[in-house]
């Protein structure tokens, strides 16, 4: 039941088989193991990046500590742990992200201006939760806390992954381009060209087994991965790796950014409104094009997984390649029979890269289906047929942005690596470009 | 062949048969018929009214009335009649929509600044492209000419609908409430309690037969109706008439504008930006509402359909009422076998009516799915599986916009009567208002 | 005590010599001058012409003629002509420009969507309010009525200025570039050298004797021209002339618009955000210099004073020839014993030139002091010291904008003959470029 | 000579009389005095606070901490100390606050994302820079060392101002209210009635009689309160104290911030647009009212000084007080008599009071004319006749702002003891209200 946790290197605790095994006391392990590691993550940052709101999208890493422990404060220790009094009574205001039947929330775009509390305080209230959490997990055995608390392990989880790409656009753009870690990064040996792998379609299933958030038969999805549910697929084929950058550069070279008819409406708009000329983090100078990763500056790695582009950036390079972008259903079902591994968060890098096992497939196989970066569809995020949000607050958790995002597939080098899944769907914006975002090619078949 | 352009009352063509057998002179009456109604629909219009651009998606009439000319000359007269020469040597750039690949635009925004060319020299140049295109059309006979020429009038077809949607706003926003045209609206008798008609689903098949536009064994359709492909659906149900003002009246009094709960996380920011409190054209005074119509402002008809909510509105609508808005491939697979008649432009209300034979339907079916208003579906707008767009400039016509609109299906009382059916696929954003928009009901079955 | 209103070639009336013999009826035949004169101004235009709004601050000719007329039915009829009603309910708050005091004003920069009232409606409104006030006029004599209609008329006045430099705005940013009439401009023959003349300063005085705005010995003057006041000059000199195109060319092609160093910082800000790098309406096409005038597009005429520049490039542009602009209080100390007289309104080029008797000054005298441009000084508009506002709401006519403008004297080619003084205080945004503004230079003697 | 930087309590260096006798090094001491001063004014920050920009003309106290020391490395340790390296390549670019003549500029607005270079960096850029100070200051005996060097110590004291204001506007917008530090705030005794002190006027001097920056026969003063100039006044009168905060508390109740007539239009405007209803820092809990000090969030104390409103609320404060603000110039003369003491940032209150000998001054003269608040003046900021600005790149330091700002006067409870003087011209905009900013009322006489 808990598998989806655990993937992180040393996790020390077995899932267990079943749901009627399950006691709360079980995630005592994962939940440290869970929360050590935000915690660890951070572990390279100077005290000054601590509070920085690079654009309204990307939060200050405090504000990530606080929130993911506003979560369990909230969802858990108020409700079910007998006599828990708030760590202080603004912090349901300040470090409530967007549920509005909690309550009022501290403005967005102001997390940046967030001095206090301080990190200590943070921290503290890190602590404060974290004890507290171990005394509800030790004492009061019901499904809500089993499966609140496995909710809340992948919402932090989630938020890990953000810390990773929220510092990176603060860092990214600073002008000293300081790096975050001092790993060195692989460079990409040249790729063979890409193929296309057929699928015949058909009657297919996709989504999760799952009727609800939280411990069920098999594992753990969310609630818009439910219900699982038919769906009819044309014959189409699906490149069988992403694209890298150095065809990526192709297309900038060969005017991609500068020939509307290669975009969509409001791609173009945006692109002529934010000035795009290239990728997020790539700069040119002289003719030569460099890349700004986690390690710092770099010359780009043509051979490497393409990386921060929009869905308008990935759609007009598909149209000009004579391609498009799969379906979030001819993905799942392309994926669905593989073994979820790749360049994940536990690799170290948190870049993309080309090497490695999970770089190449048997059999023709699509291969880095998961890891590496979020692959955009050309799926608008919506319900699943038969579709109903979790009940109460956390039914805000997925279903409230249904509209105007598109659906991304597969996890990237800074998803924790039991948190993806074939069935998993992300979602962003169009024109959001910094997480780590990058191109499988898919056509009919 | 021509079926789709003559609904019009008074049109003296009749369709032929088959594409062998069409002619591009037969296509002279239609012509005529559909450019006069455009000209007829601007006659109760001030001098003054011709103008006006009251926000940026509302054209002036003159840009509506020129703006169809230039279709003709761009797209017909240039390419295919020999020697022309056009009117005008900067109206191309003037009145060019959004084709890219036709060359730079005037700045939409600014239309309304257009005072010149003056209406007299539009006038002139749609006298000027008439008389061209007859000759065109009695002396060249290509599959080109035929079938381009029958784009441009299911073109004017749709800016026709728009001219009148667009001087709404204007006219609506004046404060002087001024009226178009002093047609007498029927008030509505008070409806039956809304019901649910079921259907059982399965796998079934939307879409166009045609794979291109223009003229087609069947009839006209649009290039993104196309092609016509399998999809599964579950069992589902749709109410078996529209919303009315009056039931939804009770979502507003029930505080549905201020519930954050019951709305998209995109549609509440909307909501709170703009201020909505109830639908556009509406107006409470001490307690009465008010709506105004085009026969100028009067008490809300609550028995009436409801009109001009944005898609944020009819979600939150549906789900305070445990319901949920149709995908599109769910209206169309109901609609397909229903006749196409309702309140459409020939009714000459120009306002949605609950009246009439329309608005029942025997064997419970769901009445009054052409025609009153477009109705929201939950389908983000996108392409059909195997989808092309058509070759050449007019592929911008509608492959471009496939990203963050809504499909829209039925037409409304202002849509040409020719120009609607079961497959047509209409899309606007979903804040948009200013159409005739209302809502559906569907609910899993 | 009439003079002022009547430099208008024909005015018929002369001025009473004091305030004692003032009759109101003497008013009849410049107030039918002046309201006639606002007519024929507009009879150059297209119908298309008279409801366009270019930008927020550049209203419709419409609503010029409308809001004039409102100024003599809300300040003389209403109040002073017995049993008045008004022609319409809603006028008063559509055409109440600013007047807080009068109550709820239709937002400003919505004037351009009012296609209602109609250009026929408002020209009835028009013969109603005048057939009405010369009723007024002949039956009632107070001195409020006499002093409020002079008033009325000077604002006629500024409002016809208005209507040439708001319709330029309009037909100069048409992409066909028309003009407003064909009258033959003409080319400015070469100019001698700037020349400084010196001034000796010391304690001087400036301002209007009048206490109040209306009928006193002297003549009309604006509230904020008063009252007359000490002040102290250093030793200054001025230039001898306005400041040529060719002049400002220089400045141009020397990098002036690409120089930071040489502006106020507000004005780099200015300059960056709207692109600035010439004049307004000035155009270069490889390499050439043109203009548009209200006669058209035409090659500059390097030799004519240089318009449409804003203040932050009349400054920078002093700075660069090593001067400075004069603060109010010297030029009006230079101009005051000048004869009023030079290129007014009733030239009829409606555009600055250099020729004619105005051009040069016996002497050695500056030249130019009147008509042509308005000169941008370097004074902010304020209250002079001792200074009260008019009492009631016409204190809000000038008063409350004495904060962020800056002043500018002498009139301009499309002011009103009988309108311009030595101490008349115009005022405008730094940054605006819509006005005949140009450039007198100054220096510290 | 050194007068003007040791007000400081401490300050161990007394100033040499003449500057015949001056030498570099005895600007040693006031070096160190001034440099200590910031960073003990930042002691009682936590680290968190360094980094933030609550908006775009607050700065965060790592970017002030930085910026003052590049002014030092810019201007005097670039050209006047041999062998001189840099600290940092790219901090000429990123602290180089407004000098264009120096080079690009790193974005204003984007100081507060700027979380490299960290603090500890920040802090050893300071040491380096102060070493490297210590040395030129005891081998480089240049004039243009010793003004340079005095100029950059008031130029530091003016960001320690900045300091406390812009600190104060992050600490007060922070929905915990935190204080800066625990110094308990007297609460104010009532006050007499204020009275006006008449001044007869006539041909005055105002302005300092230095000719440019630097170490002159009498002392400090920036370049843009010279030259020493004659100017005419009217007989006027001052208020004897500054407006009270019960006073502007009056005005709030009595309808100010709903009566446009009250108001400037362009205040009236901003008002509505940022939703003023009271000062800054003033909140209103159930009919009581608090506001924020840098002591934390208190009631509000009525007797005290009202500070932090903006132009805009003077300017109407004084309207509905049947009284005017005073110009600068009948400040100056009021003020130049007296002594230079009040509430100034030795305090160590950090805001204004009552109390305290500076509160009443013998014979009924104005009194609280330093320390406390800037008073508000009606004066825009700009050139006195005949000013020049200091040559070079510190020409930029005020000149390119004397254009759409308000002259302020008098310094405030945060300004440095010994940076404020009779002749000192503050400026800042109209709507600007997070400096310690209040209001002394005048009238004419």
């Amino acid at each position: 039941m808990l598998n989806g946790l655990l993937g992180w290197p040393g996790a020390d605790v077995q899932p267990s088989a079943s749901l009627d095994d399950t006691e709360a006391a079980d995630l005592l392990a994962p939940f440290q193991s869970v929360r050590t590691r935000t915690e660890a993550l951070c572990e390279p940052l100077a005290i000054d990046d601590y509070g920085i709101q690079p654009m309204d999208d990307a939060s200050p890493p405090k504000w990530h500590l606080a929130h993911t422990t506003w979560f369990f404060e909230t969802f858990l220790l108020l409700p079910y742990l007998r006599n828990y009094r708030p760590f202080h009574p603004q912090f349901e205001y300040l470090f409530n992200s967007y549920y509005d039947t909690v309550g009022e929330q501290y403005p967005r775009p102001k997390r940046g201006l967030m001095s206090r509390p301080t990190l200590n305080e943070v921290l503290a209230y890190r602590a404060h939760v974290n004890a507290n959490m171990e005394k509800l997990l030790t004492s009061v055995v019901t499904e809500e806390v089993v499966s609140c608390t496995i909710l809340g392990l992948h919402h932090e989880e989630q938020h890990q992954e953000l810390i990773l790409t929220d510092l990176k656009y603060n860092l990214g753009n600073n002008p000293l381009g300081p790096s975050y870690h001092d790993v060195q990064l692989p460079v990409c040996a040249s790729r063979a060209a890409l193929e296309f792998v057929d699928f015949s379609g058909g009657l297919v299933e996709i989504g999760c087994n799952n009727g609800t958030i939280g411990p069920q038969k098999d594992a753990f999805c969310f609630d818009h991965e439910t219900p699982r549910h038919r769906t009819w697929l044309m014959p189409y084929a699906l490149g069988n790796r992403l694209v890298t950058s150095g065809e990526y550069l192709e297309f900038v070279s060969d005017g991609g950014y500068t020939t509307p008819q290669l975009w969509l409406s409001d791609g173009w708009t945006t692109l002529q409104r934010e000035g795009w000329q290239m990728p997020l983090y790539w700069h040119e100078r002289d003719g030569e094009f460099f890349e700004y990763t986690l390690s710092g500056l770099r010359r780009l790695d043509e051979h490497a997984p393409l990386a921060h582009v929009s869905y308008y950036e990935a759609d007009a390079f598909a149209r000009w390649r004579g391609a498009r972008l799969a379906t979030e259903a001819e993905w799942e079902h392309a994926a669905c029979p593989c073994e979820v591994a790749g360049n994940l968060m536990d690799s170290g890098w948190f870049h993309p890269v080309a090497g490695g096992t999970h770089a190449a497939r048997p059999n023709g196989q699509p291969a880095q289906l998961f890891g590496d970066v979020w692959e955009w569809t050309a799926t608008s995020f919506g319900p699943y047929p038969g579709f109903t949000p979790t009940a109460g607050t956390l039914g805000e958790y997925n279903g409230k942005f249904m509209n105007n995002q598109m659906v991304l597939r597969g996890g990237s080098c800074v998803t924790a690596p039991g948190h993806i899944r074939a069935t998993y769907r992300n979602f962003f914006y169009p024109s959001d470009r910094w997480q780590f975002t990058g191109i499988r090619l898919a056509r009919d078949a």
